[in-house]
């Protein structure tokens, strides 16, 4: 009786949604812009995850793989909506390969873009070959190739990560926090020190905002069990002596401009709105909030909603968000969506 | 065909559970051990909630009243469950009035306790009566009394609002952070500037932890905006000359002691796994992580779930959480539950 619902991203949010309905016996269709599903876990290939510790491919792998099998699932991938017309119960979208899909209702998980490091450039990145970011180590270790400087391969003996690079920066235009930097990088910097014992590795920080259970695990732990340092410093700029790259600021903590050499620097870049949301609000008739993300309804009486009935979101396309609350997100609103698009029953509720 | 949910505590997440399932036509039995609905922001008198700027009393009022005049919701208040047994799709609940419950999946919706003060006692909470915390500050806002000295109601000139007590202090064994006192109490300075405008506010803080889209609706809002002062500090002591508050400490961001009076000290309290986990463990048969919240299953493939099949889990019953998040985890589990509720669908997924 009920149409599909219309799944809009394949990441974490998306993945869930569309499981969470299978498990219920509802249709959907899920729509991913690139070739494969995953979303940024896979697609930018991330190591191991937090919490779970457990490897992005397994992990999220196992969850693509789970609606990839499912007959309740028709997946789409390599394909965008052009158009979306219609009202709960009976929309109707228009994809990019021109064929049709009948829905229900639909749901946003389309998720965020990384902070661009060129935005940043007197952080170095661009400038020096060993100024990477959190997204490009997750790489090195994932990939299996190691923690390497990118100029010449060598195993680096010092390390500093810089958090906030895209976050908490009205300069740039972020003023938001990206929420889950601090405890990615607390999480990375065990495992470069796991890698590579000899490696002093340092966190330049603001705040550690390890939040609720991350902070036994994360942030006290790297200090404790894995010897990671943390300068609370503002940073003004990263350089290069011609051997190494000189990191200059002021710790905040002493009042001093300290200048320090590393063989390697790791922006942890933050989460931007998708850079595809302006056109998503456009297409899908939803409102966006001040920053760019979607915005949600009032969470308290239509949790899970947009501004336009019929239509959900979940994960950080409604700003920067965990792995796993976007799963939560994704498996909360596909309940909204399931019961949204069966008009007659949301209408007596 | 599918028997009621079992839902434990009528808090956020139990009410968004109970809501979610009859949205979808499905039964829930919600059971609370207090009087009324409500949880945490009813029983302790919330006053605006955090995002959204709503009286809790409106916003989870609201929910309140959806679930209790919802016929698919059986409201069980003042009851409690004293044994539970079965398996998925077919369990019993025996309830404290000695009638019983059949229930195809179980959520347990438990929430958290706040910190008792007198466990910092330090910190002259229960020896000045000037000594508060968030949550009497709170009560004192939702009930239209304003903010005032207990000791002698006058309107407080200088008001100190000191983060983490019983939070991210392992001499009173809370490792964890409680991940919302940052921006409530950020809410809070706010509420009582607007309220007495020539007060001045101080928060004490070790990191400022507005992550997400807290940061410029908190943490920038309330200094700019507001005029809220933000000390970088070790707190030793609280104590009094007689007349005043003293606030005793280091601030570490000058490294220097600082001794400050005020006319009201605030504890922002933190949340502590709830008292009756242990029991709740034992009627359950779930597991504990190892602080004594309830522990999740794989976030990845068992999204909700608790280490018992057919038993789920939502909110602050897992770990510190947001009333937003607790709201949203309610929905998704009790997507998982009505899943799991159902056997033959469970077992063909």
């Amino acid at each position: 009786m009920t149409k599909p619902i219309l799944i809009l991203g394949g990441g974490p949010a998306g993945l869930s949604a569309a499981h969470a309905l299978a498990s219920i016996g509802q249709k959907s269709v899920l729509v991913e812009k690139e070739d494969s599903l995953g979303g940024a876990p896979i697609h930018s290939g991330y190591a191991k995850l937090v919490p779970s510790g457990e490897w992005a491919k397994d992990a999220i792998g196992g969850m693509v793989q789970r609606v990839a099998d499912n007959p309740l699932v028709q997946v789409r991938t390599a394909t965008t909506v052009k158009d979306f017309g219609g009202e709960p119960g009976h929309f109707r979208a228009k994809l990019s390969d021109d064929t049709t899909a009948e829905a229900g209702a639909a749901l946003l998980c389309t998720g965020f873009t990384h902070f661009d490091s060129v935005s940043k450039p007197e952080w170095g990145f661009g400038t020096f070959p060993d100024v990477v970011t959190t997204t490009q180590v997750e790489q090195m270790i994932s990939s299996g190739q190691g923690v390497r400087c990118p100029s010449d391969g060598r195993k680096p003996k010092r390390v500093a990560i810089l958090l906030c690079v895209g976050s908490r920066d009205r300069q740039i235009g972020r003023e938001w926090c990206s929420k889950i930097c601090c405890t990615v990088s607390c999480n990375m910097a065990m495992e470069i020190r796991e890698e590579l014992p000899d490696c002093h590795v340092y966190i330049y920080y603001m705040d550690i905002r390890t939040f609720g259970l991350y902070e036994d695990l994360y942030y006290w732990r790297s200090q404790e069990e894995f010897k990671v340092k943390y300068i609370k410093a503002r940073i003004a700029e990263v350089t290069s002596d011609g051997e190494r790259l000189i990191v200059k600021g002021e710790d905040t903590l002493v009042k001093r401009p300290i200048t320090i050499p590393f063989d390697m620097v790791v922006h942890a870049i933050g989460m931007d709105p998708n850079v595809d949301n302006l056109l998503l609000s456009s297409i899908f008739g939803v409102e966006l909030q001040k920053h760019g993300h979607i915005a949600r309804a009032n969470i308290y009486s239509a949790t899970g909603a947009t501004s336009r009935p019929g239509v959900f979101v979940a994960g950080a396309a409604t700003g920067p968000e965990t792995i796993d609350d976007s799963i939560t997100q994704g498996q909360g609103a596909a309940m909204a969506a399931y019961a949204g698009a069966q008009p007659v029953k949301a209408a007596a509720e």
